[in-house]
């Protein structure tokens, strides 16, 4: 007997990312496609749901990792899940309005989708769909208390406790990118100061090299990127160091504070800034300890992401099988 | 038909407290003595098992406050509610050490305390006690979301979800006064720096002002107290008022960080220091308002709470019946 079939759709604010995912989390075909969110959100719904007819009418093709072959027979598809930017209402099914997707506003995605394609529709937040992606499928297995972060140009959050994702009363909870760690720190276009995106995500380090030093604007042949500064810091140079080994501090303060919060037994670190690898989770480790507390043995491991940028797809697909 | 009765004791490092409690929350019948802790774990859980007994023996007397008269007949009990500080092992009924209960360490006192009594026992953490008993009687009556800080020597928290409790993997979740609010600030007994206990506790603010001008240890006739401090920043006093404002910008900081992690429609303020009432309220609702993000209309209403030193007692209880 074939395994049960969903599709995972995660709508970016640049790409559509599209997948047929198998329930043992085996990605079987893909689709990736540009989003182009300015065209607004009706040709973006109608270009999610051609990707979604194109995922069911794909010819049967072996899946891409180990195992036994597996197909993606359309009649066996259990429904969707779509991961989307937030804030949402997970009640209503809608984008309240989504900082990715400018313009967007009250667009009710869920059922727009469920008309389209006559399929059920689950809807997530994009950091929590990443974090269940990781924790039925990734680095998280086995951690029913897990924390995810993602590390990309800003930072994303996604919370499991009791294998369940919190969302909270507004559907909302674990924007832990939003997590103020300086009282009156640098401006966030969220309208706080000191958020920990302004400090440790991938495009908090570029500016924040650039505003010390806007002649490294380009290096090589391409605009500055965080991948550029961490090999910098790696050979030596110390500004690049800096803002490098503070963006690792100030994400061992979000740890501790998420410790404190959840107490989970897994903090995984994921998005573009986690390609870093060992780099960043050996620094975040040595600040974590040399800044928690004594108090008690509740300290979570803190890992990387295993599901790399699969685990929108992946996790929103995990939700539409355990929604039926 | 008379509602059930349970039995609430709420273990604190200066006092036992012990209450009878309907199951509407009422409290018919209360004692109270010195823990005196450093006898050791033994005779405090002696003193514990008597004050049940003694409960369970006196005659039937009205309850408190207003509605019928009901009565504690003894054959009515359905459990105790044991309320003690942490970290606790959930599972094994255990208090693994706690800061207020100097050298007791590994104390099983869940078990110890059913043997001697005969009473099925129901341990939890006294920040979530005190939380779960605002959520079911008191502050936070309908709001399956919420959060509660108490603001005494030090902060504690507790957090509901969807109707229960949070405990993470080790137990120990929702340890708010924990989080660390200013990077490599003030120490922390527990072995970090900056943890909002150091800014927006009673303690922290008596320590706060002693430290600018010690001559200030006695005002009136007794020890400093951080209500006087409170009366004397109201009535002008600079260096009171700097250090009660910045108390509540902290608590402030912190209710954002908590609205970010878990989404509440409540944060409830509890403890002696929300004797303050609105004054407390006020500016910490002032700095909330002026700090908070615009990006989405997530915000948790603010407000006191209403049990005051029953909490712990009356939420236990309220346990001992969930759990039966």
């Amino acid at each position: 007997m074939s395994p049960r079939l969903a599709i995972g759709i995660d709508l970016g604010g640049t790409n559509i990312k599209g997948a047929v995912v198998s329930s043992n989390g085996i990605i079987l075909d893909r689709l990736e496609q540009p989003t182009d969110a300015a065209r607004g959100p009706g040709p973006v719904m109608d270009d999610l749901a051609d990707m979604v007819r194109r995922l069911q009418q794909r010819p049967p093709i072996p899946h891409e990792r180990k195992g036994t072959v597996e197909t993606n027979e359309s009649n066996k598809f259990v429904g969707i899940g779509l991961a989307t930017p937030g804030p949402l209402d997970l009640h209503a099914g809608r984008i309240n309005h989504a900082a990715n997707l400018p313009g967007w506003k009250d667009v009710r995605i869920r059922d727009s989708l469920r008309e389209k394609t006559g399929l059920p529709v689950t809807l997530e937040n994009d950091g929590n769909a990443a974090a269940y992606g990781e924790y039925r499928y990734g680095a998280g297995v086995g951690h029913d208390d897990l924390v995810m972060l993602t590390l990309g140009t800003g930072v994303g959050g996604g919370v499991i406790l009791n294998g369940e994702i919190i969302h909270g009363h507004f559907d909302n909870a674990a924007e832990l990118g939003h997590m103020i760690v300086v009282v009156d720190g640098f401006p966030c276009p969220c309208g706080q100061r000191g958020c920990l995106e302004q400090y440790a995500s991938a495009g908090a380090i570029v500016r924040r090299v650039l505003s010390v030093d806007p002649g490294r604007k380009r290096m090589g042949a391409d605009d500055l990127r965080a991948e550029d500064i961490i090999t910098a810091a790696l050979n030596g140079d110390p500004l690049c160091y800096q803002v490098w080994d503070e963006a690792c501090q100030f994400l061992a303060v979000a740890c501790i504070n998420i410790q404190h919060a959840y107490n989970p037994s897994k903090i995984i670190l994921g998005g573009g800034m986690s390609n870093a690898g060992a780099q960043l989770l050996d620094r975040v480790n040595a600040h974590f300890s040399s800044q928690a507390w004594s108090l008690h043995n509740d300290v979570p491991m803190i890992v990387l992401a295993k599901l790399g940028k699969d685990a929108g797809v992946v996790g929103c697909a995990a939700l539409a099988f355990a929604s039926r």
